[in-house]
């Protein structure tokens, strides 16, 4: 008789997920064993599931898939300090080196040696368990599900643009594209603490969930008046998109790439020199998970109305295609 | 008999510079009334020159050209100060409306209301007396000459580009174009304390001018390292040179873009967010002459080597057309 | 039979106000002329009335007291949008002169040459009718009375606190005074995002309002733990407030100082330096009224709680008196 | 026969300096052993020598002293890179855990768990072998002497109270205290672009040294201008010359404590909010090294004339003492 000790989601190749077995891992000095409660799905993942490479990243030999996680603590390595046995952590998916010039300047999220869930060769956390460094597996606040404390993961995006744009009170924003960033993104600015927060998006779905989380929803082709938004949250991935959020900030306005989609985005030259823009792209995030989780914790940022589908570790394959097979869907979540 | 008092360059028309006679300015309230000395020929001065306009600001009436002036207070209006008079001052050429939401947060430089020398209908400054602001008439230090001080201008678009990206001690930057900007923008950011500074551009001339200002010169033909930049100052409104000057920065970089040319730049998101970019346009300057002065004074920057060539007042329009005349050119400068 | 005009409050000595009647003011270029709706009396006020001058500024002839004031645009003057006429308006006490270093940096609250209402020998605005720059007059938000309006003063002390520290999502705040100023940058840093905000002072009362308004509240004289703040906003001017504030702070706090009593604070070199803490004094403020009109408007800053008593013009006295009458009070208004 | 392996300065109680053959340190993975070639004295080596502790740092054993330390990597252990053997290196004295809130935001330096060359319990480095990790052993430009690179250490003071209080073209800055670490901070604040630097001090020789490196040099006792510097650095330790120093600044000043002595400094609160001051404590470096080792290479910061004195190891005693001895001396070196 076989016992499985951790069923893991491997992506054994393109459109080919299956259930496997993996060893169950012990944690090393500074890590923790996480019995994971929750993974959410990215885009990435889908993008891996699809076309096998994201950039340079190629899978090569099969992987564990997912990186938005929580779960619970249920074994700590050697210096971790034991009472965290029990404890709903959040796992920040990238462990840098800590050691290069980019990490000891507080950039760790640029570290050239970064490993992060679900990126080849790293395995994701769809499993099971997995082991974490203890330092990036942050404490959920009392009361949080593992749902929601896995959503700290695309939050984390949201938070970490606020950041880069210096979103504050006064600041009339502009979030291009309702996906589940976009939604998240743009809580965030409310939160920290945006005079107005305007949603475009093409799809109506998407748009009924911008408003009723309270946002200006817009149609992405109906024209924006000039100099009207301060900040820009580009979260479509659409050159056009992009295109006409700078062309609406007014003069020192700022606008933060998150989206990935265009290669390349036409960036006018008139708008930029003479309303002095200033663009800047993001990166994951860095410093931003207890944010995150302050802010889902205190209602600032609801996931519930994000989080669309739930299913369940075999399903995992359903889960990563729901966006193409469903148009009404914002983000699946699977439970292992 | 006929007595000139105030012969002035006029640009009538595309390609018609006629030197008339102007009534002589007296100074208003806040005013000074100044003998100018010197006056340079800007980019923006040879496209009025050739094209009429710049984008929307278009020559519908005769305008005296020029607008990168020095000269001496010959007389004050009321309120300013007369011990003044007799003082060499420097002509910051954009005087703003003192009183909107831009002007208040001392980003007076994006005042919608401002009037700017020889932009369209403003009258320039090649001319042998002008009325100024007081304010934006700023005392050239002890031992500078007009012709230097004059230089100010183009000196405090390099000093606003160092402050834009904030260039200090231990960073690398790339400065791609050579001419007078990009020579100005680079002897500023040694002077703020680059470690290094390397100048591309595809004339042997000015990279030869480049070299003797001690700067790592390269032909703009030839890779750059990935990596390898802290800061870019794009000054050649080459598309290309902004592509290739993104990927020559490394992480956490910062690019202004201070040339003119492209109407859209290339923007590679995979470079902007991988990197976590930072893309800044700049427009004109704000509350740099005196630092202009100070390093045009201290000998940081040298203004020599740049000023090639000089004109007087009635062959104002060879100096407009010297450029395309001459390749071994870079600024010409016309003393009234 | 004569026809009073303009009844203002003079303070023509130490303790003797009197209601004058003044001549109509005519606003000029620029300017606006507003009938006072409200006027907040400052402890400033009070000061000026109880001592005849504060620092430098001294009562050498009989002012008009009152500096935190709200009316309707009753006449333009040139150059004035006249649609405003009949706008509500929160004025800006301090004028600068828009000229000088300072206020070309943007710094214009450092201007050494600004007008502020009732800072001798400037005339303050308890009065029916004062004259004022257009710029400085800022549109209410529809729906705002002009008590609330007036409120935009020490509403903006606060917003400009939050500015210089920095205040934002992450932070624990620590307020020490729950004065009018302290409530309401209490108010204010939960507005830019602060996680918590805590509230100190001797007074139950005030404690009591702090506490209404969903601040932890806390005595001044119990312990604070150490490293349990990120921000020090200083409102009571007491020493001993301002160093167990500063023990309190965590590593990078910051810490403004608001309130003013003690001619000087005792600074710990051992807790600046091992924290590396950072140490700002704010003078009043600068571009900060229409944050704080929108934060009134949204009712992000509730000014209820603070406006406890209200007084109409011939009862100035007993306004400036109040504070030291009814301890149980917080900000008195006088409704001309 | 016995060999000695590795000799070392060790302090064995206050006034006690014994040299001692430790063992040879073999390097751990990461770090890096070093033959030591230079290790300057620092006033806190001489505080532990007089006292035996410094604040809650207590000698409770013997402990080797000296933490600015260069030498010449001798073995390299596991995970770095094998070619560094050989290698110059600026041995930066504080390794932190790398793991903790302030170490991922890039604030190493305010680590609780960094473990600091001679802060008590961790050895210090005058001896002739230490090991350290390999991330914290800067390497040195080509050229430099282990001498020079040593004094990477009180030159990153420098640049990291630069960096502080964001030096920069145009800047007036005053160092009060003309000892090492003044003299460093006045030439890196040079280096940053200042326009001028105004070094005090009470002594003639240190005033001396101070103009041959081109300060204005002048008497701490007289008075200083008011609004006649823009940047204080604080180096003297003396509640006076901070005094003194804030009552100098300009409007928007910003002060840098940097200097030890009195624990508490006056806080001036009229000066501190009229002219909006702002005062930060600095506690040794981060990510400076680099810089400060460029400084140095490129001539920009001379140690020679800060470094008067050198001793063999059996002489670290006289070398702790020097400072009382010789009132013409500034920075002792020893080499082991």
């Amino acid at each position: 008789m076989t016992t499985v000790t951790n069923p893991s989601a491997v992506l054994r190749a393109v459109r080919e997920i299956v259930v496997e077995d993996r060893p169950l891992p012990q944690p090393g000095a500074g890590q923790v064993q996480v019995a994971i409660g929750a993974v959410g799905i990215c885009g990435s993942d889908v993008h891996y599931y699809e076309h096998g490479r994201i950039g340079d990243f190629v899978l090569n030999e099969p992987m564990v898939i997912g990186h938005e996680s929580a779960g619970v603590i249920t074994s700590v390595g050697e210096g971790v300090d034991p009472t965290r046995l029990g404890q709903l952590v959040a796992l920040e998916p990238g462990v840098p080196c800590k050691s290069c010039r980019q990490c000891l300047a507080g950039r760790y999220n640029l570290c050239p040696d970064v490993q992060f869930f679900a990126t080849p060769p790293v395995d994701g956390s769809i499993a099971k368990y997995v082991v974490h460094d203890a330092a990036f597996a942050h404490p959920a606040p009392a009361g949080l599900t593992a749902e929601q404390a896995a959503m700290a993961e695309p939050v984390s995006v949201g938070v970490w643009a606020c950041r880069k744009a210096e979103v504050s009170v006064g600041d009339r924003v502009l979030v291009t594209g309702a996906g589940p960033v976009g939604l998240f993104a743009a809580q965030a600015a409310r939160a920290f603490g945006a005079s107005s927060v305007t949603v475009t998006d093409l799809s109506d779905f998407r748009l009924d969930v911008a408003r009723e989380l309270g946002f200006d929803a817009r149609r992405a082709d109906q024209a924006l008046a000039t100099n009207s938004f301060d900040v820009l949250f580009e979260c479509s991935g659409a050159a056009p998109a992009f295109k006409a959020g700078m062309r609406s900030l007014d003069r020192a306005g700022r606008a933060v790439v998150i989206g990935m989609g265009s290669d390349e985005l036409p960036l006018e030259v008139f708008a930029l020199q003479g309303k002095e823009l200033t663009v800047s792209g993001v990166f994951r995030y860095r410093n931003c998970y207890p944010a995150a989780l302050e802010l889902i914790s205190s209602g600032a940022v609801q996931v519930a109305p994000v989080l669309t589908h739930r299913f369940d570790l075999p399903q995992t394959e359903e889960a990563l295609t729901l966006v193409r097979r469903e148009p009404n869907s914002l983000k699946a979540v699977v439970v292992p």
